[in-house]
């Protein structure tokens, strides 16, 4: 192929196949000369572009942990002990405005469950815009409003930003980037690879509310019932977790690539089995719904603000107990447990007693659901 | 007008005129219905937006400075008197590749300096790609090994990142957006209000090298020598200029909207007039040719590795002599004055010996430059 740069199909991988530690699919995941939107998509193409193109570039010890945030100590400094946590997410969200939020309860409160996942307390974040060439100051003042709002509501201030503007037709409205920093209390040290086999399984919520919200506004889809978004902020659940069992294992927000994407990360990561049972898993009817209409899987649909957490089995009650009292949390339930079986792998047990591998999303199933 | 926020003319004003203090200018800036490229390109306009939306929504002390980067202390932890500074930008420069660099060096030595700006020294940053589908993967990864090489010069490390991919049509190519903290020093405090009248105002080299080269790779112009941008780390100068005099009152970077915004700003924050002496800025005769022809001024035009600085006169010797010292600093020179008389006025004395007020750029003279 000698115009391999412009075609952009995967480049022949004669039998080369993609092993799931025993488990074998014969899809080649990489090696496409251009991007797609896959790549964005937060499941295994992401993943490619992070081990191929990223760390390579960028290697540092910090980075290579692929956590949600990155946690550091200040070198030199007299910090006792604390140490702090930043992260980065840009948001990309079409439509801007859809039912239980906007683009602007998105960009604080993805940040925030970012910075929680390692938990730390929230505490600054940056905001940048990229605006294209006539979009109405009207909006971004909706959403500037909205991100003030969200921001008190999470408790954290905006400090420091940045707008730049693209001519018309070279962006689609309104982009941002937020960057935040927190602290991470003394002695936590929440990782995907502290995940241990006897862990319990707890999701804090139901699953897919984001993901479907976006989707029946762009599909035009009405049910009886309105399905909004979580969005919504975590830190506080995240503190009322680590009050009651400071030894949490694992926290992942289940964004992008949904939950399924969460557990094979943290599968992959802790080089743990993960065994979930699909009948414990809450979903909204009206979001059961609008997935068998549009033929989407829950577990691949993105939420906002939900959380998944491994901890020991001892604390699991209190844990779940913990989530349960904080408002974003009443849906909690315990789905799943941790095993030394199938390291890497996650397995559902179906509502008529079989086993499936849950695979992670190789690429988007909803594009710009962020 | 009934039909006004589809119109993207300026609502009339009647009679009403913006004041420079005593000097009145008839142009009516603000109350445009929908974004326009001015409000990315760091003028007036541009801070109207800061002024009358972002502002007011995400109202705090920290953001109300409008620095470079904010500077906060971390509360209830021990940090032993050091405060963090931390910063973020988008770049969407076109083209992605240029003489001298590429946006790979923009997006490290940008945010390194806007931290740099307050004193800080540089630590981490974090990386966030908003990528346009059919973006060639060769390009992404020489981009990524710029960011690379780039953070490894200034010290710093890449340690939280982001992907985003939407559809073609939808981007232009690349977006980046950076975000950075570092640690200030004990005992430093540099802002744009410390300016006071007797400081003297420092360079520290050419003006207009990285504006200019943009715009000669845009308009393929060629010259005897090629211009280049100044793409370049300025920590380790800050750091020497902090050496010889703690004091140092103001640093800023003059990127977007060139010097000529940066010295409005300064003089608006801290309510003293600015003179500069045209015949003393340093500007390389290739640059100067560039302007001429395309018709800029290179107070206006972008650089991307100079600083100007507000120092107390008995400490400008020296900080000239540091800034000379470092590597990107030899073209450095004392370019003006900090005066009492017209608060908040920049004047430029030219070489017949008038003096023309430096009017803060409107809006984008050169789009889409950093």
């Amino acid at each position: 192929m000698a115009d391999d740069s412009t075609s952009n199909t995967p480049r022949d991988h004669g039998d080369k196949t993609i092993e799931f530690s025993g488990l074998v699919c014969p899809v080649p995941l990489q090696d496409y000369p251009n991007i797609i939107l896959g790549h964005g998509g937060g499941g295994k193409l992401s993943a490619d572009l992070v081990q191929h193109v990223f760390l390579p570039a960028f290697q540092n010890d910090h980075l290579a942990v692929l956590g949600d945030s990155a946690v550091f100590q200040l070198a030199g400094v007299q910090l006792a002990g604390q140490r702090l946590a930043m992260s980065t997410d840009s948001y990309v969200v079409r439509p801007l405005f859809f039912p239980g939020g906007s683009i602007g309860d998105l960009v604080v409160n993805g940040t925030v469950n970012d910075l929680a996942m390692s938990g730390a307390t929230p505490l600054y974040l940056t905001a940048a815009f990229i605006l294209e060439e006539g979009f109405p100051i009207a909006q971004l003042k909706r959403i500037a409003d909205a991100m003030g709002a969200a921001a008190r509501r999470a408790g954290v201030a905006i400090i420091s930003g940045d707008t730049k503007v693209v001519e018309r037709g070279h962006g689609d409205g309104c982009y941002i980037n937020t960057a935040g920093v927190g602290i991470v209390p003394d002695g936590i040290d929440i990782a995907p690879n502290h995940t241990r086999p006897g862990d319990v399984v707890i999701l804090s919520g139901t699953l897919g509310d984001h993901g479907m919200a976006i989707m029946s506004v762009r599909e035009g889809l009405e049910f009886d019932a309105e399905i909004r978004s979580d969005s919504a902020p975590l830190a506080d659940m995240v503190a009322g977790i680590i009050q009651v069992c400071p030894d949490v294992h694992t926290l992942r927000d289940p964004t992008r690539g949904g939950l399924s994407a969460s557990l094979n990360e943290i599968a992959a990561a802790s080089g743990c089995g993960i065994v979930i049972d699909e009948t414990r898993l809450p979903i909204h009817p009206t979001v059961q719904s609008a997935c068998e209409i549009l033929g989407f899987d829950p577990l691949l649909v993105a939420n906002e603000g939900k959380l998944v957490c491994m901890v020991p089995a001892e604390s699991a009650d209190a844990v779940l107990n913990a989530i349960r009292s904080d408002k974003h949390g009443s849906g909690a339930a315990i789905i799943g447990r941790v095993v030394a079986d199938h390291p890497g792998v996650v397995v559902a047990k179906t509502a008529i007693g079989a086993s499936r591998v849950v695979v992670a999303p190789i690429g988007e199933q909803l594009p710009r659901i962020c």
